[in-house]
């Protein structure tokens, strides 16, 4: 049922776009306090070492240092940066394998020691007189050699050799059955590279110590409330001593600091605690890419076996993902690419067998599709693989074994909503799918093809680790509402978006909407901003509140107006009865009447939310230069369906943004290391990411099959712009030339050699 | 019923303890922003004026001037600096008589102009160079003249010549028949003085203005919330688009800021506005006295009906207070005069009119007493006179005639609850009484006094005006709590208070308990700090939402401990079952379980708090010097029925410095004025306050009669300290030397002549 909305669905102009625009935005890297120092950090140049010796005395010694942090005067409580240990679900048990420093480095990058200075000069200066005397260690860098009996071992490890958490295994079906029933079987295993987020602010934090021991950090989290949590447990404090805010903005993250921004935030802390000053701690872009969160690479395998009809009968994926040298989130991981790779289609034997590898590289995390792009890569390479031996259509096949809603899928909640086949459609027709095949190929050395893939991903973190979000919406009394959410806006539009939610609900403007965000003292637990959750779950416990108001307002309205509170409705601002014309007030009036009495409308939200699929079909138009090997994505057209646009030119932003970081991971992304466990293009000048230049026509198709557990029946949209793009550019790729490649990021190199190697 | 707490009525350490020894707190004076500027006020140097011409060219064009405001670009919105715009009851209106500019001045020191500019220096060589030509209006000075028909009116009045607001007229029974019913009647008036609250920290506020127009305002006000309705209204800003907030500190009130800081947040936001920059408005020392409330003088008429016996048969009490300028809080003031001057006695048949009178002085608002010390010096003065006459002892005809639990009087609520002849007794016992009329009188020159008097108050602003509170008590994943509340804390302990609440209701230590307060960004509407409600009200709040978090806790334990609800308590952060030893889980086990099952424990407390009197008998013995006039208190003795003192230190903290208030108020302080309207006294190098060396042994006994309405039996005790304090030092004086003032202060001056008039 489509409904009149009055905000929602609307672009309205972004809550935080003349700040932006005007440079007035407040981010981590802006703030000053008076007294405060800043720290850097010395990190390990090798791999694998135990510290045998350290001396900071001379460091100490500098004019200007306050204070010199090592494993020997910080706190010795194991942690985990990112948020699971907030919030893993029982009885799993959140893998904790880091200290603020460790007498043990297990990566070329890893913390060694950190100065808090009266400059960031000095601060460098003294990193360079901080004398270690390093033991080496044995090393290992590839996941498959990890796992290995000789295999040096990075932790203790319960799950098997280097392995952190545990194992996941997902089961449907009959895996034999199903395979047995098949006409053929196909399996064929995909190579993923390191992508990095790259995200515009590099990890940071502020930290405050109040005389009496109250701790305040301001940083680029994308997670305020889990983060307080991290820290209050390292640091032995109760949460209530802790506060943890965005300063309130954060320029961007796509995963890379869902529970610590790095280390930023502890060594910030440490360091302020020892000096008795407030620190600054701002990660350099290079730091950025050595020391914090990368993707994870890793193999992914697919068995399927299908009908000669192009039905499958079964689908077995195996993930082997490289966790770098700390868990961070590398124990869900592989959960959501499992999950995600079985759930995009309908089959009746499924089986997925996965998990992490620690070696002695940077730690890989979360970042944006958290798994789902790797496995989505093999999935709907695939199955071009498998139409093409089939002799069928790729959107024939597709077409054939989508899920749909009320099959039944892995998942523990229903799939009660699908525009996938509509996104199909659309799609097909923007990027004139019925030309595939028939493409201008007039040039000697440029090839053009046509290729697609499809996906889905969820709307919140649950079942992956725990979801829930509180919120409350408090009635002014001249009207206007304050809304307060614990999430963080990354730029992504959350507050936009969580306003426009809760004007609807109360039937006010846009205009009248206040809301404290990004802060653990003025918002109630909210797990934060990831898992294209924020307009799904933070919004629902948004809508909870405004509803749990807006129910408050009615009774007490009802009352004013001598009518029943179920005939009440409210439009700009005005309450009116559904029955009786005359019978009208407006919210301010209502509101200061009860102020004049004692009372606020205080809606509070508490929310466990379910979860819900979106749905994405993507097109691409590839030109291959058969001398070079370079590909040129010429056009990209993207059909999404997200449930309800709550304000479509966001989504079309969140969309074109996930394409560019598709496209950078089809085709140029790839952090790589030497022989010494170094990387080798750390910085922007060597990790080629896509700019404005390699950027084709985007189209982003909007489809809105509302979902009945959304808000105003909206899904997850953060996340699903990257999902298929790397497979769409693939199989593109293989139908302009023919070549079907296992391994991303298909640079000129790449694929010059598979061009001379055919030859 | 006494019970044992763990948290309440310990005196532990204040939480703002260490951060202000160590001189770390911040108040409005230290905030610097980016940018910011220095405001300040040109004042009117003529008590009533029109301004027939002002030219800010000259000033506009001085180097570093940012904004020069004045009427002409300032908002026409009438408003009321006091909170008495957010919260007068209907159908009483609020008085609304002043623009942040006008074209009229009405005392010297109304503002004319203010300048924003790069520093302080600037402004005022601005202030200079701006020129005005006023037109000279006629003036009065006194109330009584300013109600005559031939004088000046100030502004338009309704209720009388000069009279803002309306007349308040209290009356109980029949008051003819109580006088006929009298063997004695008894009529005296008396005069007040204009008192200073001479809080530490000036009126102070910091005004920004983002570029997109959200507004936030630290300042010093001890109403955040109210003060935001007041700025929204008067910039036509929707409330949630304007966030006020103290930074967190205040340098006291004592009253003087229950709504604005006299005009320091409009005038800093006007000029931020104007400039496009953060600006900050500091009042010097002259400025708070010449340019920010007052208490008012005036005049109070006590007639009283006695019999033979003693026994009070009626009282009319009639009052006559000075608003000066601007009515702030003169609507109500003259009615906690007269409601509480009725009600420490019991009387039959009772009377009250009241009223306040602009005159072209300052303006007269809120301050410590709120009335109550004025009416009480009149009431308690003769009480003293009548107790002569009978032949009775000062102690025997209060003790006849006190107010008890249960006897009807003129306020809409019961008493329930009175230690007040305890206080009594407990009082004389320490001054030792007995030995009044007996003291040493060796000296040739220095006679010696005992006296007393009693007194009562309230526990909240209502029924004087709306009163209410809401808090949120949000329980950590470790167990420990936030609190939130919107009060402020002046320096009173009310944070420190309000956790020990909460603390005692979880079963938690104090340590646990962190609170947000004083924002109105990250609180629920809270009415502020005054009426010395913050711990019965807002206490009461936050009692109500640790409450709900409790009983949620509790839920969730039963649960898990397969128990009821209902036989689960909690000491010491453990939840036990009073029935089976065994069973028993400490809040952090419990909040962490529901945590990863999605759930925080979120309490929310509203309430509209009921009222209590806390009742005081004060004790002074006096030395005055018959050859200077001088007055010198040697000994008090303060016995306050508190109900429950939550923090003993804190209370007789409360009560020494409302002793010391009041040895002033008797003794030496007023702010007095020339013909021309202008105070001969505006800093504290001519304004008599107390020192340390005036202030005699004071002994504060505690006494406590629990009150049903409190929480855990709390009643006000803000003010209480110097409700009777005047009027004990004007019996003790009596009782020394045998003269009768009916004017205060006692300065060497009045006692001289009064004595030399004797002779």
């Amino acid at each position: 049922m489509k409904k009149d909305y009055t905000v929602v669905g609307k672009n309205i102009r972004k809550l935080d776009a003349i700040e932006k625009a005007m440079g007035a935005a407040t981010f981590t890297t802006d703030i000053k306090l008076p007294g405060m120092l800043y720290g850097k950090v010395l990190r390990s140049p090798y791999p694998h070492a135990r510290i045998v010796k350290i001396d900071t005395s001379k460091a100490e010694a500098l004019p200007g240092v306050k204070a010199v942090a090592t494993y020997l005067n910080t706190p010795r409580v194991k942690f985990n940066t990112s948020a699971t240990s907030t919030f893993t679900i029982p009885p799993l048990q959140p893998v904790e394998d880091q200290y603020v420093f460790d007498s043990v480095v297990r990566y070329v990058g890893d913390e060694v020691a950190a100065v808090a200075a009266t400059s960031k000069k000095v601060a460098e200066e003294a990193l360079e007189l901080i004398e270690v005397e390093y033991e080496l260690l044995p090393t290992v860098f590839d996941p498959l050699a990890a796992m290995k009996e000789e295999a040096p071992s990075l932790h203790h490890c319960e799950a098997g050799k280097n392995v952190p958490g545990e194992k996941i295994h997902i089961e449907m079906g009959d895996i034999e059955l199903g395979f047995a029933e098949a006409d053929y079987v196909f399996e064929h295993t995909f190579k993923l590279p390191v992508q990095k987020q790259a995200q515009m602010e590099t990890q940071a934090a502020v930290a405050q110590v109040s005389v009496d021991g109250k701790v305040t950090v301001w940083s680029t989290t994308q997670t305020p409330h889990p983060s307080r949590r991290i820290l209050a447990t390292i640091f032995g404090l109760p949460y209530s001593k802790v506060r943890v805010l965005n300063p309130p903005y954060i320029g961007g993250g796509f995963g890379v600091r869902i529970g610590l921004s790095a280390k930023a935030e502890p060594i910030a802390l440490a360091l302020a605690m020892l000096a008795k000053q407030p620190v600054k701690v701002v990660y350099d872009r290079k730091e950025d890419f050595i020391a914090s969160d990368t993707r994870h690479s890793g193999y992914v395998t697919v068995k399927t076996g299908v009908k000669k009809d192009g039905t499958f009968t079964a689908r077995k994926i195996m993930g082997i993902l490289n966790s770098g040298a700390y868990c961070s989130w590398s124990a869900e991981t592989p959960g959501v690419l499992g999950a995600m790779g079985l759930s995009i289609y309908y089959c009746p034997n499924q089986m997925y067998d996965g998990h992490s590898v620690y070696t002695n590289t940077t730690p890989a995390g979360a970042m944006r599709g958290f798994g789902n792009p790797q496995g989505m890569f093999a999935v709907d390479s695939q199955v071009d693989i498998i139409a093409e031996e089939l002799g069928m259509d790729p959107m024939e096949i597709r077409r054939k074994n989508i899920m749909r809603p009320g099959l039944p899928w892995v998942l523990p909640y229903p799939c009660q909503s699908s525009g996938l086949e509509e996104c199909m459609d659309l799609g097909a027709k923007a990027i004139v799918w019925d030309q595939r095949g028939k493409q201008n190929q007039d040039s000697d050395t440029i090839r053009r093809g046509i290729g697609m893939a499809i996906g889905t991903h969820v709307s919140n973190a649950w079942p992956f680790c725990g979801d829930y979000s509180n919120a409350y919406v408090t009635v002014q009394q001249d009207g206007s509402i304050q809304v307060a959410s614990g999430v963080p806006d990354m730029g992504t539009g959350t507050i936009t978006t969580l306003s426009q939610m809760a004007a609807e609900v109360m039937g006010i403007a846009f205009g009248q909407v206040g809301i404290t965000f990004a802060d653990t003292e003025s918002t109630p637990f909210e797990i934060g901003s990831h898992a294209s959750r924020t307009c799904y779950a933070s919004g629902t416990a948004v809508v909870a509140a405004a509803q749990d108001a807006r129910k408050q307002v009615f009774e007490y309205a009802a009352n004013m107006l001598e009518v029943t509170p179920g005939e009440l409705d409210i439009e700009n601002g005005i309450i009116y009865s559904t029955l009786t014309q005359e019978k009208n007030i407006s919210l301010g009036q209502v509101a200061m009447e009860a102020h004049l009495r004692g009372q606020q409308f205080i809606g509070v939200g508490r929310i466990i939310p379910q979860n819900a699929p979106p749905y994405l079909a993507h097109f691409a138009e590839v030109e291959v230069d058969t001398e070079t090997g370079k590909v040129r994505v010429t056009k990209m057209v993207a059909a999404h369906d997200v449930g309800k646009a709550i304000h479509p030119l966001i989504v079309e932003g969140q969309l074109e943004g996930g394409l560019a970081m598709g496209i950078g991971y089809a085709l140029s992304e790839e952090i790589k290391y030497d022989d010494r466990g170094r990387q080798l293009n750390n910085g922007f000048h060597k990790y080629m990411l896509p700019t404005a230049m390699d950027i084709p026509e985007l189209e982003a198709i909007i489809v809105e099959a509302e979902d009945p557990t959304g808000p105003f029946g909206a899904k997850g949209v953060g996340e699903t712009g990257l999902v298929a793009t790397a497979a769409a550019i693939a199989n593109a790729v293989y139908d302009a030339i023919g070549i079907r490649f296992f391994e991303i990021p298909l640079t000129e190199e790449r694929v010059y050699r598979a061009l001379k190697e055919r030859k």
